[in-house]
């Protein structure tokens, strides 16, 4: 008897199940480049830090402007609730583990956002000379965007779990796309979102970036909690044919920017050949000598009062920004000098620029083997 | 050379295997209706409580019912057999694990079931305001089903490890479904069953449900020493292809529920979007502060008494059963809350209700890496 | 650039990796029946212990016989090497785990085989009233089998680890089927392989039945040493297929018997369900307390002297060979009573013979997870 | 909505998912040929070992090279730094592991390569009468090869991580393999490579054998700093295509090695199914008593100066390279006795030489399962 297909599941792939497969050309690191760009605003190096408060501060976003990158700083954390922001992080890192998510759920609504913080953190970052980008949940976007903007923010990142350009909600206020990029002066990126067809539509409301990614990692709590989730290999390339197609409609090119789930230095090389643009990294940096979580890292941006899907995560402190970033380095796990590893790979596989990287040819290899780690290395060239 | 093939394999999926989608819509979760029906009688919340000792009996199928749910009280375990069960049920908690099997095999045995019994179990429950649900073997439904909705019995469940339309037996008083429902005048829920041919036979038979699950979890002692089962997701969406083909040829809607192997909130969400109409849990529901069974748990409703293929878990008690239903929470493992899950988990895939979840899609997305667990929630927006 | 396939690699699939699915007709495991026959001699169960020293000795011949299966002697063991082979076991036994390899290769070569010895095991065996079975290697099968079939040998077995129908050697005596099919007047057993192609140019030389399975079980070290094997489900399909074109070709029906990876009753009714007639089983039979390896086991008949491929394992002693076979049992893990698993699995499958259980859907469903197990028992209907 | 494919992803295979299948023919061991040739010099057995500076120093260049095999020599690592190599292999050795990488660092830069050691080194292992193979990087092959030939080298390596033959580089002086090979008059290898086309082009610039080979193992470092590597049994499918290609065009047999990841036997058997005409093995020969790392190894043939891919292991000292490659052993992990293992698989699978092993079937058979080890072995054919 034939069994009709209630529903077809395709199969979805990570980080640790490809891998890179360098070809007929090599290309010197050297002669590699690896900018990108926000709107009319360049980076020399791809690298975004993440809207998290354990990840970005004032000081980080200044600091990662002056190597090239950026960071985003999230405008509905402690950072525009309390005027002494490290004060209440230093809480949250000192709290017994059993008690954190009840103590964040707790300082995370205790006080409001304020509109003069908002105003207070921008000029912050602008007054030391970085690109100040900012994020904010949809609901707020059209109240507090303008306060940015007003203030000298560069970059506005629209950003929630999953953020879609159609929205049934029975408040008539509800956020339009299309609009918010008018009023909005400044070059926008919305996200999360994983799939073809929203990514598509987000493209379509003139933003000019999209970010990527839906409850990567394998035991990211979004999976566990919601379900939810699709890895961020085939979340790249899916979002990467979007900004294919909407390139070939429009002729406008809209970066994509894998967001999450990434563990080291090869992941990063993954994600671009996948087809990404930059890629936007939490816990790697949070492990920066210069990280505001002082060693701790806490995976939402702000914990759900309800339903809470991240805990606080111990994550140490490895390195400088600049040595995760660009070495040099004797850490050989892939977590330091993800610059020159990206440089590597790209050169290895004949990549000139991050365009050619995403053309490179890519395989399914799972990471997974019967055998410990220990006998592993055996001989890797 | 050709090798002929013996047999197809078809490959199946469980919970851990799949993820689900976002795509180009959201809904508001304050908005999602997730109300769910069997035969007339309206449920506002799609989770059933398990026919198992350890997780119900008279007072917890009230509580399920005030709070919108389901709770199967069964009549061939302990509350049938013994006038003061909570002694039994201690009994059984109590024992060493080494001696609690032969202990159990003895118990379920040693006294038979009561037709005074179960007329009380039933009257409790309706007398407290309960909707009243009782699950028996196949064996005994001729004998039992009319003593216990005489005395009020809402629902009757006929359930084993494996019910078929089709029986082969030398007796011949075996069980004719298509006369059983015609003799209970209320709602009839089958099960188990995990196929479309299975599911579509039983439809057929005019029951008001059919219950979906066959040594599901991977270490199901059903796969271990009989070598039967089939992951819960994949028989889900073939069951809900049965329920669609028999909905298309009398235009009656039979639900299904999916029974067995849920441990979170994600797993629910995930068997609803694989065709399921509501779920039906165990061990979640065990670890109630209300749960009879104390904090432990056993696999079968009772161990067979030569060939048994569960023992005595722990569990823990780890809250109210409203708080597991309905937070809030401070757990973020996906335990708690998940109710507000599964509306949060609908309203980011834009599904409306029940039905609109069911076409949300879905992938195949292992949950299976190499690293350990600490690193991989990184970034979990 | 299209790259030209070097070789096609198929999907093979082992015990783990695939369950058996209930369909729409259950059968009253009572009305079960289970014979299987090596050319005119019947058993009543299909269960075969192995030609291994630690599991088959004379008395467990005897044993196994009255309970309605087989035992297999192997005649290059310590049996017809020494006149007192409970001696050189215990030996084994209590040698520490690092001498015993290189003592196995010393015990199994010392002493040369003995005719006299052959006659006596045979002899004890009869005497005793079992149905005698002998294992020979291919290079001494003309030269001991008439010994043993002089002695009152009921069945001859000639395997190896993988013995084919074409066998190239400088040797000009080699072994032709065909021939010793002919001068031996008792069933033939050959083994072992597991392909297609060999196994029906093995039931083409005429043989009663064939022994399937190399390397099976994941660690088998044979993978390890030789990387050869296939997982037994696949290669138990692939040999029913040759038996079903063989009896197609002769309506003479050869039995294939599936030989090791077996760890419980599951993997039982998922090898029949494959296509298997009965089943040979090793380390499951050395749990028994009339096991003459006394809770150890070794993997292979007998270490090769320069390349040996298993060494002695602690398996332990769980129960008599009545309780491994037929129970009643309080273990809950598919170890025991394992007539009875098969007998319920059928059952619930509405076979009501082998044949019958051969035709079974069966599906891959990995039994890999990544939660512990002590989650995963939830609920087991 | 149907979503364009940004880019196809085949799966790929290494050594641990698949198994070699025995067929219809068996050839008695003894008479199995496992002969091997690059340019017109012949080896007895086709193993090699690595240019590491843990395994190959010139006097198991010569033990090698005597026992029918190859070992080469690096010529920018210790051996052509120093004058007196074991003193600094030592104290490498006797490192502290968290300062072992950056002192690896140091010593691997902190003295030039110097043209009179290579002389030295090649002498040497002419006059104890080894056959002389050493490797360079292709940056340095220009100027070091000649030295190396003058001095008496038999073949010249031309190796790095991935090497092509096409190179972007501002540099005017690039090697050009043609030219390079026409210039030297000995054999000459190249590598490493992975896919099919890189290897066909590699071929058609005259070389004599191509080193396959990129990041092979799960946990290589490679892909976890820069993402890059295909499993070897596909590397080797791969690029022996391309190597039955070149052969079609040209009449001209270049033989591949297949280079890295073997733990056991049993991978080495695997590697020249999937097509290998040889294999170049680092750990297993570091394991030797001779191995000049004694007991330890380190990954890379030495360490990158900021972005580091390998660090040292312990592995162990198991036997003589004698006993590694011919046994006798009492090991039963396929560590030891690796050429009697292979001529043991190739005689099982009905093989006489190298390229009959390259046609035998080969299946996907994940030695992946949910159970440990210790119940596996049960019954190993």
């Amino acid at each position: 008897m034939t069994v009709p297909e209630f529903k077809t599941l395709r199969r979805t792939y990570g980080f640790d199940e490809v891998a890179i497969v360098p070809g007929g050309l090599t290309v010197n690191p050297e002669q590699v480049e690896i900018d990108f760009k926000i709107g009319n605003i360049n980076f020399s190096i791809p690298f975004i830090a993440s809207a998290m408060d354990a990840v970005t501060n004032v000081d980080t976003a200044v600091a990662m402007s002056k190597m090239g990158g950026l960071s985003v700083l999230h405008l509905e954390g402690i950072y525009t609730r309390y005027e002494n922001p490290q004060e209440i992080l230093d809480q949250i890192i000192s709290k017994p583990i059993d008690e954190v998510t009840a103590f964040m759920q707790k300082v995370y609504t205790a006080e409001p956002i304020k509109e003069h913080l908002i105003a207070k953190r921008v000029s912050e970052i602008k007054a030391k000379g970085g690109i100040c980008a900012v994020s904010i949940m949809p609901a707020n976007a059209k109240k507090l965007a303008p306060v940015a903007v007003e203030a000298g923010a560069d970059i506005i990142s629209v950003a929630s779990t999953v953020t879609s350009a159609r929205h049934v909600s029975k408040s008539s206020h509800g956020l339009i796309f299309e609009e918010f990029v008018k009023m909005i002066k400044v070059p926008v990126l919305v996200g999360n979102c994983v799939s073809y067809q929203a990514c598509l539509e987000l493209m379509r409301t003139g933003v000019h970036g999209v970010i990527i990614g839906v409850g990567p990692g394998a035991a990211c709590t979004s999976r566990e909690v919601l379900g939810i989730g699709v890895p961020q290999i085939t979340a790249s390339m899916d979002c990467a044919a979007a900004r294919e197609t909407y390139y070939k409609e429009t002729g406008r090119y809209v970066p994509i920017i894998t967001d999450g789930g990434f563990k080291k230095g090869g992941d990063v090389c993954k994600a671009i050949c996948a087809g990404a643009d930059a890629v936007m990294l939490g816990s790697p940096f949070a492990k920066a000598a210069e990280a505001p979580g002082r060693g701790y890292h806490w995976g939402m941006s702000h914990p759900h009062p309800s339903l809470p899907r991240g805990t606080r995560i111990k994550v140490g402190t490895t390195g400088s920004l600049e040595q995760i970033l660009f070495g040099p380095t004797s850490v050989t796990d892939g977590t330091q000098n993800m610059v020159g590893a990206l440089k590597t790979s790209m050169g290895v596989c004949g990549a000139s620029n991050i365009r050619e990287m995403q053309q490179v040819e890519m395989v399914i290899a799972p990471a997974i083997t019967t055998e410990g780690k220990s006998y592993q290395l055996s001989k890797c060239q």
